[in-house]
């Protein structure tokens, strides 16, 4: 570290959430990648994987190595699939490095739970207790200076920046929570198969995964622990024909009687301080292209008296504020600096 | 009427929803199309407006006027924008036409909801009580021998097969609804406008029109009469960037103990006859593609016991069984034909 | 075969070719669908592969075995992977079967040019002897009565179509040919790869195959059998983010002075009795959505004076006309039927 | 002026032109927006007409005043449709401001050759021959201190990067230039119409203005420049359905023997001090996606020893390279900074 600037390695650097942290890191002004890596493909120059990178960064793809790590990194962002960081986050600490791991591994803070929805066995205790959970823009104080944070997934972040003010203040009932969420297919990843496949996504649209995301026991624990007690939610999401963005429509039954705008103002107010998240105005909803290639998170309500609902829609780019522009503001904000750092691009429209 | 064969007018024809009226009845041996009509361009060929008739449909544009329809047709399909049908259908029934209306004029019994809604003029009372409701796949019976027929809007059509046996059978509570409806954006029709504008709908999902969609009425209206008593739901669409396709995505809590497998077998034996829904597998849920091009409408289900909640899920094509395949199952229905004459598409995939 | 009646065995049944066959057979008359074959999957159902046909095909696909499929059927498609059909064909017709092969091994005359541009062996050269080559709307005539029938390729069936008439007639001058062809993500079929992988083709084009795609020469076979000379010719391949449809825009030099009006003239005489190639008016060009779904084939021209070049450009749906679609017209020349029989489908629009 | 930092006036900044600029511009650090112009909307705030500005840009929409504008600022960027900036530049250069037009009014030197192709009136000689032409990467060098500069335009900045070197050495014939562009829907603006509808355009393509595009005299006077003679060359533009992008595809008779490498070392070693060229390696071609949202023009080649041609494959982002970042390019050059400041965006990938 010298002069405010430090380095960081990007591990998992050829899926599409490593490609993003490089994209918007070059915008940092205190922040240099220093070396990328990942499980395959050493030894080859990371362009080779992404010709868009070509002349731009030159680095080579290295194996996994923490102590190798060291001596290039002081920070790590670790983009890669379930059950990877759970192994590797403690050798990283080990050479004390700061971590920022955008899997799941290391977002539900009991392991019988995680490994109840993630089919796989979970990170150490000790770990799970360790690691912060950086959603930015309501838990960003308690990531100041912490080194391992746990970047929050693409799904609950859309929906948690939707949620969190009315639970908290119990506008809501959580008892009567549903989540019907829409998404790109980046957020599948770079891997193909046939849910991916251009034929077979390209003018349809289906519901996947349905009460069987991995990101339902995500959710339920953050609205649990906002609401002091246990929240149980219906949750689904859905493949839409577009790369980037996720739209997330919640519905729940209103305590009492609140309109439009009040849920407008109370958000206002819960979010003041946040450069990230936007409410809309009365009768105006979010759309995911009105956050492309952005950090922001838009919210919309619409208080219905007929039923005694509201309906929450929040829109994301599911790559920047759903991946690697939180990673970005938990970078910040683990550093001190301002959350905003290197993150102010405008949404790419049209 | 001559062997069987009837003629048809097609009033609306330089719309998506008479193009696709004149793309399915090309395939129906008890049908020829006589005569296209529009409020604009009559006098020119109707290919001239859409190329891709060119060669195969000789018509010309005529105006829009009953008695002349008389003289051309036996049966009109109005394929019209809101205000059109309330006046021309007493018309052409003083004519002794057979009606077939794809607007949204004839489907809601109470003139009173249609004005709220709508935000004009409903139809006269004796037209909207002559008027059948046809949703063919519940309601075919009735069809039969009538004289007007309200074809359903395309959202109604497939939510109302997705909710209709199990509301009927106690199986949901129907205070606990909530329609999550996802839409391709020919449902907008060919009527230019910043909404349907390349640039802004490719790459970007939004809600539109929230607790203010027209079709909530005519959902509720039906739901109501199967409930036996006044069911209030919450409805929302989204416009997803591909042409056709509709999926509507349904929330509701389950009265006592039902898995997916239940409803399954619940549903298969409600539709056994209908030829046009199919219910999917324990396990797998439908996709817009699976059906698009034709006359299906697909459903499947999740029940999930940690939430008490059913997920059913229905996919159509919007122009197919949300209105033009609907329309001439309908006809067929009306006629005494089979109800699957001329429309047995298989999907295009992909 | 009874009553004019035929049946048919689908090999490659659970690729897109093969959905294509079946969705367009199920509307001949005279043709029923009797078994469908995979080199994969065989015992399960062909439903199970394609969600899309549940409750329509109830076939369970079958291991390819030549003695089996000729107790089944009369005629075998091959919607097969280069290299089967070489192999597979001589056995088909040891059988007494009629077999029309989709692929390209029967295409080229010359086995040592199929080798230069397949990278594997040829067929033996009596089979490639025996083969006719199908371009129905200009060799119809040819394939009455044949048992081996090499359907075109999807790139050359849109080409030709385009060329041959000015070709034919000396109206151009081959040695300028220059073909710039673009298409949809099927024609790569439904194997996976990160060359159709949603998020990589999704909001981008390329050039493929640049001066080395295997269509080629099938191109230059036909037109310099058509010229009387060789011809060789510049050929480049896009992929466009889109399912169906190829589009190909061919340039070439004029010979004397011919106007755009001359040519519309010239192709309309050619193809006066083809049903299904449709010469676009002066100022008119085709769009590959007014074909979709269809066996057309869309050609318009603009004839220059400022560059002394004629601008060629022909649409087609790359899944129909430029394979399945012309296989069923070739069929339908080879037994002697009307050749238009069972395909009359109007393009899906939009 | 102060502290090396200037005020920029955008006009047509309801357009996505205009929205273009205010994105990049954004993170220029030497270039404050100081206020936005509209011949509609004025006294409406910016973000009313682009809600992705919401809380980004504060400023309202003001009607076009040259004098009002010389009180805000130092440069004026003209994001307008043809006609506007022929009338506008000399009242705006009276008022002693730079003036970066993107719109075609200035790009032709023969006010006959405007008349021809746009059909309007041409702007006076005298701001014809003040204007340079500002193709960045090519003439850089004339536009340092300069005053008006006018922005090239989308298929030209494609299409010329791609041929001018080669054209300069005399390595291929421009007598036998064929080019075919393909472009996504953004270049035809933000005002609607049947072309530029959703259904219409999704899941199609098709060519348009066919030997009629008035990009063709723009190309051929920067060619004619090149060759030392008159160059006449036939071009084509192809709608295709994504948002972003141009490819364009360009074709011609080698002279001599040159190899694909050869042309890769020509142009690199021409393009070698240019920030934004990137030419490709030996069996690599671009792809539009791998230049979205950065001013990154991508150039591969294909030699053909067969047919004696090259193919030249160029990529940009029609909305960055091909609009506002070159304008803003353009201003660097002129202000005398480095070309690449503020336009380090890497693209946007997926």
């Amino acid at each position: 570290m010298d002069n405010g600037t430090i380095k960081a390695a990007i591990v998992g650097a050829t899926g599409y959430g490593g490609a993003e942290l490089i994209r918007l890191l070059q915008a940092h002004p205190q922040v240099e990648v220093s070396c990328v890596l990942s499980s395959s493909n050493s030894g080859t120059p990371l362009s080779a994987s992404f010709p868009h990178l070509t002349d731009i960064i030159e680095l080579e793809l290295t194996a996994i190595e923490p102590a190798v790590i060291k001596e290039k990194a002081d920070v790590v962002f670790l983009a890669t699939p379930a059950g990877v960081s759970s192994e590797l986050t403690p050798k990283l600490l080990e050479q004390g490095l700061k971590v920022i791991d955008l899997s799941g591994d290391l977002r539900l803070k009991d392991g019988a739970v995680y490994e109840k929805w993630y089919k796989r066995a979970p990170a150490s205790p000790d770990i799970l207790e360790k690691a912060v959970y950086g959603l930015s823009d309501v838990y960003g104080d308690s990531v100041a200076g912490q080194s391992v944070i746990s970047n929050p997934g693409c799904f609950p972040t859309a929906t948690l920046l939707g949620l969190i003010p009315a639970v908290k203040e119990g506008w809501i009932d959580p008892a009567t929570l549903i989540i019907d969420a829409k998404t790109g297919v980046s957020g599948a990843g770079r891997g193909v198969g046939l849910g991916t496949h251009y034929s077979e996504v390209n003018e349809s649209v289906k519901a996947y995964k349905v009460n069987a995301h991995q990101h339902i026991p995500e959710i339920e624990q953050v609205l649990s622990e906002t609401a002091g007690s246990e929240v149980v939610v219906t949750f689904t999401t859905h493949l839409i024909p577009m790369t980037r963005g996720i739209l997330s429509t919640m519905y729940a039954s209103v305590n009492g009687s609140k309109s439009t705008q009040d849920f407008i103002d109370l958000y206002r107010s819960f979010y003041k301080d946040r450069p990230f998240v936007r409410i809309r105005e009365n009768g105006i909803l979010p759309a995911t292209k009105e956050v492309s290639g952005s950090n922001y998170c838009d919210i919309g309500f619409s208080a219905d008296e007929r039923t005694g609902r509201v309906t929450v829609v929040s829109a994301i780019d599911n790559m920047v504020k759903g991946a690697a522009g939180q990673a970005i503001q938990n970078l910040n904000l683990a550093m001190g600096w301002d959350e905003a750092t290197g993150l102010n691009f405008i949404p790419m429209y049209p």
